[in-house]
């Protein structure tokens, strides 16, 4: 049997235990201090389930490299640059391979990110990685409540990706698809750029229609989306599924000639209605009340 | 079947949405944005799951209050002072009075400590509560690593009252000691006076023969404590078993008159050697080297 001792070790080269600029005091104690900074904090909290949030048979670099991505993600639906992360792993596995492989996923992100692993938590049960990421405003907060008709809505790239992927793995089918499920690319770049010019922003977890919704919500505005502008990998349900990890954005009209057409897609406008349109061969397929998480 | 929405209203009125001194952005968002501070952040992360860290029957409320004090207990170890925490909660539990019951016993605790909840996520699964706690310095920083032949040892508290509370609790006994072990009380006031003249601290998580062990390893010294000098509620098992919470800490002979003996029990000092030495009526009876991960 393996123990805690011996799982901390598999981490033991990620995390930094001497002191920098950025740690204070690192691994080995009770609590990481982080050396306060000028721009203010951004915290978020994501859990990853098995059967949940990853299938079964994910491999653990996988389900350490999604589990931080998704979580990275909401930092970069605030326009925040990210600084850190701890992770807290639950795991009922007995082969220490599993975690050495687990870690080696938590390693490919924190290098790909140029971010630093600080601190976490294992214990013993059903597979649970609580993945805690912090970051810093650089320039503005994207928040979801300040959207105003006549808005520009933008998504940043493809949805459908992440479901066609899931899809393809289940059906032990090889394609590009798997790795846009199990490693999302979180485009930061993109996330300061937007910070400039958005009025509001939502990374698209759970699908377009629900975070919309919530931007909707948040701003008490509707909106207005044309299917034929949406870039899609399969079919309409591709505008409800998630877990592709874009941006949807709202931008005033002012701002349109700053949106290149080749990074970012305009679908639609906000609208000072209470519903969500969207518009298919120039008819009305769906229209939604605000009030969205009924729908899901 | 209830929603993750009805859930996190459970949840609502305890996190903040209004913009104060503290948060900028707070629920609803992707993100929670803290306003950094002057003092450094010290920041930890414990997971508490049913079965391995509280019994299946547990109170959702004590469920709530334990796992947030055990976490806060790290901050208290490095002399911080505790700001805010966020809650990742797995559930099972199809009823919603659970999480009524649970948010109870986090109001209790954050009201008692004087904190905000500024975030969390939750998901369906095993109970396991992944409680993220952060602080800030205001004093020095208590570590593990500096503590120098010659210390004194102290404690802050009566060992063995946790496994007392457990063994009251399975037996359906009520006590004083099932609080205890339900509700620890962190002596954040102790952990803040102790900061100016401890060289290392740490809170006695995992039972004070390893927890000052780890001192010993980390400052690479050795230690003789006194059976006999050790307030215990049952027998000498108090000392290896845990769950009460209390400080362990050194500090140089000089401060000696700066402890009185009600709140600070002297137990032995620190040695120039690589082992902890028990001493029971003036024997010998425990001789542990160092390297005390493989004795537990």
């Amino acid at each position: 049997m393996i123990s805690e001792s011996d799982i901390l070790n598999c981490f033991q080269h990620l995390v930094e235990s001497k002191k920098d600029s950025l740690v204070l005091v690192g691994s080995g104690d009770d609590a990481v201090v982080i050396k306060s900074q000028k721009n203010n904090l951004v915290h978020s909290l994501d859990i990853s389930k098995i059967h949940t949030h990853f299938p079964d048979n994910s491999l653990p670099e996988d389900i350490a490299y999604r589990s931080v991505a998704v979580a990275l993600s909401d930092l970069a639906a605030m326009g925040a640059k990210p600084s850190f992360i701890t992770v807290g792993l639950t795991s009922n596995k007995k082969d220490i391979n599993w975690y050495e492989q687990f870690t080696t996923g938590i390693e490919s992100i924190i290098n790909e990110y140029q971010i630093k692993l600080v601190g976490g938590d294992v214990t013993f049960g059903e597979i649970n990685v609580c993945v805690n990421v912090f970051g810093y405003i650089d320039e503005n907060i994207l928040i979801r409540s300040n959207a105003k008709p006549g808005d520009n809505i933008y998504i940043t790239g493809q949805l459908g990706r992440g479901r066609q992927g899931l899809i393809d793995w289940n059906n032990d089918k090889k394609s590009s698809f798997v790795q846009n499920y199990f490693r999302p690319k979180i485009n930061f770049k993109k996330s300061k750029y937007i910070s400039r010019l958005a009025s509001s922003c939502i990374d698209i977890s759970d699908g377009l229609i629900k975070d919309l919704g919530s931007i909707c919500n948040s701003s008490k505005v509707g909106a207005k989306i044309f299917y034929e502008d949406i870039p899609i990998t399969n079919d309409i349900d591709d505008l409800s599924y998630g877990d592709d990890y874009e941006l949807c954005f709202t931008s005033p009209k002012i701002y349109k000639e700053k949106f290149n057409e080749e990074d970012f897609f305009l679908i639609g406008e906000i609208t000072p209605g209470k519903n969500i349109e969207l518009i298919k061969d120039n008819i009305l397929v769906s229209l939604k009340k605000n009030g969205w998480d009924s729908f899901d």
